[in-house]
Formats: structure tokens, sequence, C-alpha cells
């Protein structure tokens, strides 16, 4: 086989031209003697791929000089306990609204440390939907107020922001961050694993309002502290450089593409593809999620007779298109097109989609 | 510039002919239509590569059945704040046997949690040679000692394993793991971070006793709990993947080189060839550590007139040797040689020194 278009949730497909530089790349880095991963973190290589990183992300975001921005290490998951205990006093409230699967990760992470108010809650129904932001029964004195911006199991998307007055809204980006634009100055803290729409799994971004580090949070550990990773530029420790390094050359290739204004047009029209797809099958496809609050990234879907779920995966794979098994915790289908998912990969899909309902509806 | 000889302490030099295969690989893995970097971690392409990496390590260092491998984000520095918090109870004593720099980053990241009580310490004398067994105060009643086997900027190394009854010793190993034969049924814990001896920065290695993972230890979230990792083996969040593939690389590299004994051995001889051209060099070069506590893996030395530190380093880098000024802590040079620096590396670095000192002494 050669490369297939692969709808992986995470880790996810990569920019061939990212992927093509880094293999150039890998045996010596620009005359440097030695490949990016075998430089010092701290020698003048690194830290200009390190700088251009971050200036690069803060010209895709438009991140406002007030926030600083994080690359380290422990996945969001290692984010979702960093984060009460950064910014929320012991047992102190903390807001959370659960629309799926990763907003119950993150609970479940906070739980040792902040007393957890589930503000609003779409579990009873199968996380479908986003709850309406005036039925949420916020606290009066929370730390922060958490949402999961889009859930990747359950292809369940925020398509605003919701208000949460003076209290600092935290949202996990991991799947849908630099897919449109957005206003990072309506957010307290936005953090996202990088393996879906930045890079390589193995570095996670943290974008922090500066004010926020001030907070006392819990006792902890000095590698447990953003403000302690801020003031020695994400290299308080050893920094996973090449995974830096890799998602760098990811932020420069969206900014040759136009930025997040060119991806936010071309992943409304990749996931109105597939979608279409599906609520035109009559049924033969169907995908349960609450047209307004579908998901751009990750489109799950299931057949309506379940015996052809094999059959379907394993002629899709024979046309060159992998990873399209649905989570454990769904069953079903999945195809999750981040920014580096191709056009032609989807309308490759979605015509396999047409052809396979055709052979066997 | 071609490909140098790379002294750097870390991320270090890997073995050429591993990020060769990492080069042949980039783009797609053993015809799997992507890239493993691109793959899900629970897939079998990468769940192939995770358990052949955790029994190539096993193998490489004859790790018992009762002690369970992971592999982990975070770094070293991560590590030393996860120790205290999953096998000490609040506040409960923790020896910690001071040699350099590393060993204080131990003790400051375990302070939150422990009472430290500094057991030995040579930080008096500069960290220069390890204090005997018989001085050290240990604590009655300490929930672990700590050591640090390899001091990578002072450049002193344990030479044995010290014995401290039925208290489990927990060792950092950073920089010196796998490079020699090791009885790990002496250790608690060993943990290490990969970018000295095992591969990329970005992974960490942890190998712990089983016993050790049903301690209670102190409140914490599960991403910070061993036990959850151990039970999810490594996976409990998306694993770095590309890194634990180039550790694993590296593991193979090492095996058909015959394994740590032949490691033990080159390292040796390496180690022996820069200290005999220090030590006879009537003090042009000299390292200021105990013979006898002397590290394999990095040699600091300082040049008697440290005016010739600039031209050491440009000439050095004309003659295809970098990465050898020393950390800023100590000033002077320092050459890291682990096991992926070949021989005929640290022959032509001796060979340079001797020339230098010909020409400049």
């Amino acid at each position: 086989m050669t490369r297939a278009y692969n709808f992986s949730a995470g880790p996810a497909t990569l920019p061939e031209s990212v992927l093509q530089q880094a293999q150039a790349e890998m045996l010596e880095w620009h005359g440097a003697g030695a490949s990016i991963v075998e430089l010092s973190h701290r020698g003048p290589e690194f830290l200009q791929v390190a700088q251009e990183a971050e200036a690069d992300l803060r010209r895709l975001m438009s991140i406002p000089d007030d926030y600083a921005v994080l690359f380290l290490q422990g996945g969001a998951t290692g984010q979702q306990a960093l984060i009460p205990l950064n910014i929320a006093t012991p047992g102190q409230k903390a807001d959370y609204v659960l629309t799926g699967h990763w907003g119950k990760t993150a609970i479940k992470q906070a739980k040792p440390y902040v007393d957890v108010n589930i503000a609003a809650s779409s579990e009873a129904g199968g996380y479908r939907d986003i709850p309406a932001r005036e039925t949420w029964q916020l606290s009066d004195d929370a730390a922060y107020v958490h949402v999961t911006a889009n859930e990747t199991i359950h292809g369940v998307e925020f398509r605003d922001i919701p208000d949460v007055g003076d209290v600092p809204l935290v949202a996990d980006f991991s799947s849908s961050i630099v897919s449109e634009p957005l206003d990072v100055s309506r957010f307290g803290v936005i953090y996202a694993g990088a393996q879906k729409n930045l890079g390589p799994v193995g570095v996670s971004v943290v974008i922090i309002r500066r004010d926020l580090l001030e907070r006392a949070g819990q006792p902890r550990a000095d590698i447990f502290t953003y403000a302690s990773h801020v003031a020695k530029e994400s290299m308080l420790n050893t920094p996973p450089t090449w995974n830096w390094y890799l998602a760098g050359l990811v932020f420069k290739w969206m900014l040759a593409q136009g930025g997040v204004d060119a991806f936010a047009e071309l992943n409304r029209r990749k996931s109105g593809l597939l979608y279409d797809v599906i609520d035109n099958s009559g049924g033969f496809y169907r995908n349960e999620v609450d047209p307004a609050a579908r998901s751009r990234m990750n489109v799950p879907f299931f057949l309506k007779d379940e015996s052809l779920d094999k059959p379907f995966l394993a002629e899709a794979r024979e046309a060159g298109l992998i990873s399209l098994k649905g989570h454990r915790a769904l069953g079903g289908m999945r195809a999750s097109i981040y920014n580096a998912m191709p056009e032609a990969g989807v309308e490759a899909l979605a015509s396999f989609m047409r052809d396979f309902q055709q052979r066997k509806g």
C-alpha cells in the first residue's frame, strides 16, 4: 500500500509535505551536523525552532499578548489535572459542562483537587447535543468553568463561545484548535494535545491568560506549575523537541495554506460533504447528533445493518481509506477529518460511501 | 557540514542506522498506509511497536517479572514529583542522597509532598565524589531512599549499588541506564528520561517493583497514578508514539550490538580514553572528580587557561566535534559519550585534545 487516506482520530494524519520535510532533515538539520532530535534544547538551533513555532501559533490564532503559550508534555489529560492544581484553591468549586467522553475524563482528573459541579450535562441523552446556555447551573464562586470544545468520540462540538461572565472559561480544544478563527480573549485557558490538528502526539499546547498565573492554586511540585513553565519558556525541563519541531512545521504549512480562515472554509466543506451523504442515505447511514452541534472534525456514523460494518471497513481499506472504525465506546464508524485531511480524501470517502450503499443497500 | 560527532548531554546523539530507518519509514510504516506517527496508539501496528519495545528493554536489562515497565511523558523531572505522590504518604519521611544538580531537582520536586531528609551530600565539596555509604544518615521510617545514579552535569557516578536494607531504593538512571549490566532487583524504582541512552526526548521509562504499586500514596489525579498507567499498559492517555517507536529502534540496535555487556566494555574504553588524555596533560586539561566516582557517560573538563575555551570550541567544531561546551552551572567543557557515541568519535576527540594541547600548551 502507498499512503492511504487515514481517518484516525488521533494520532492523526499529517500534511504529507511536513512529513517529507521531516524525512529530509532526519539525519541533519540545516547544516547543524546533527538531527534536530539530537541537538540540545538550549542550543541556538532548537531555540530558533521553538521561538518560530510559538510566533507562528500566535499569528495563526491571533493570540493576545496577555496570554502565555506553553508547549508541554503530558497530553490533554495531564492538563486536566494541572488546571485545578494551578488555578483553584483546594476543594474550591469548579463548574464542568459535560458533553462527552473527554469532559468525563476532565472531571475525573479534577475531582481529587476541586469540588466539581456539573453545571450541565448531555449524558442522559447519550451526548448528542450541547445543553443550551440558559439551562446551565453555574456556581456563584467557581474557580473556573470547563467545557470540551469538541468531543472527538461523540462528534459533538460547541458552535459558539458560551458567556460565563467574569469566571475564567477553560476549554479543551484538543480536537478543534486552529480549525477556524477563535476569539482567544473570551477564554481563561485553552489547552490541546497536539495529535489531532497541531502535529504529533507528545506535546500539548496551553494558552493561558497571564493573570491566572498569579493564582496560588494548590500545593504542588514545581514541574506541575504553569508559572514556572512560563518563566522558563517551556524549558523548565527538557521539552519534547522533535514533537515541538514537527508541530512548528505544521504551523508553517497552515500559514502557507491561508491560515485558519482558509481551514474554516475547507472544514465546513469537508464535514458538509460527509453529513450530506449520511443525511441523504435514506437511513442506510445514520448520525444521531443534533445538527446544530455536529462536529466539523469527527463524523461518527452507523450503518443501519450492523452486519455490514466489517465489509464496510474491509472494502474501505481496499479503497485506500483507513482508520474508519468507531471508538469502542460507541461502535460504528468515525471519520476524523482534521485540517491535514485533504478535501480529496473526504471526497474519496463520500464517493466510497455512496457506492457501498448502492451495492449493499 | 555533514554529520558531526555530537557530544550533547541530552538530547544526545542517536545511532545513525536508527535515524536512517526512521527516515525510510517516515511517510509509511511497513505497508500500513501511514507513518507510525499518524497511526492510532490502539491499532495493531503501534501495539506491536510498543510491545516489542517493552520486551526488548526487558531483555536488555534482564528486568524481573515482578517489575512493571512504563513508557510515560513528563521527563525524569515529572517522575521526581510522581514518585513521592505514589509511594509515600503525605509528609512521610524520604531520604535523599545529594550528589549533584539532578539530585537537587529531585528534592525540589519532592518537597511539597514528603519530609525530605538529606541523608548524605557532596554539595559542600562541589559535587566531586559519592559520600561513602557508612556516612549516610538514613531515617528509620523513610518511604524510600533516592539516589542519582549518574550526575550528568557534574560527571559523578555511583559505581556500586548502595545497600539500604528493606527500604525501596529509587534511582534516577536518566544518563546511565543500559550503559552496563545492572541488578534491577536491588531497586524499588528505576526511572530515566530517554534522551541520553534510550532514544529521543519526550518519553521516560519507569521500572517499578509491583508491590510498590499497592501503596496508597497521596491524593492525586488518575493521570498521576503509576498503578493506573500499569493497568492500561502506558496507554491511560495517548502515549508519545513516535518517541516510543524511536526508543524501540534504539533497543533493537543495542541488542544487535551485543547488549549491555558489549556497551559496558565499550563505555569503559571510551571514557578511559578521555580521562587518560586529561590526566596525562600535565594540568592543561583538568577533571576534578574523585577517580573512583568519575562518570563513564559525561566527562566534564576544564582548560587551565580559560582564555582558550573559545578557540577550543571553535576549532573542535571545525574538526567536526560539536556540543562540547560545559553546562552553564559549571563552565568549561563536557563530553557526553552515551552508548550511541561511536568509539571513533571519542578517538577523534582525544586526538583533537592532544593536538590542541600541543599547539597551545
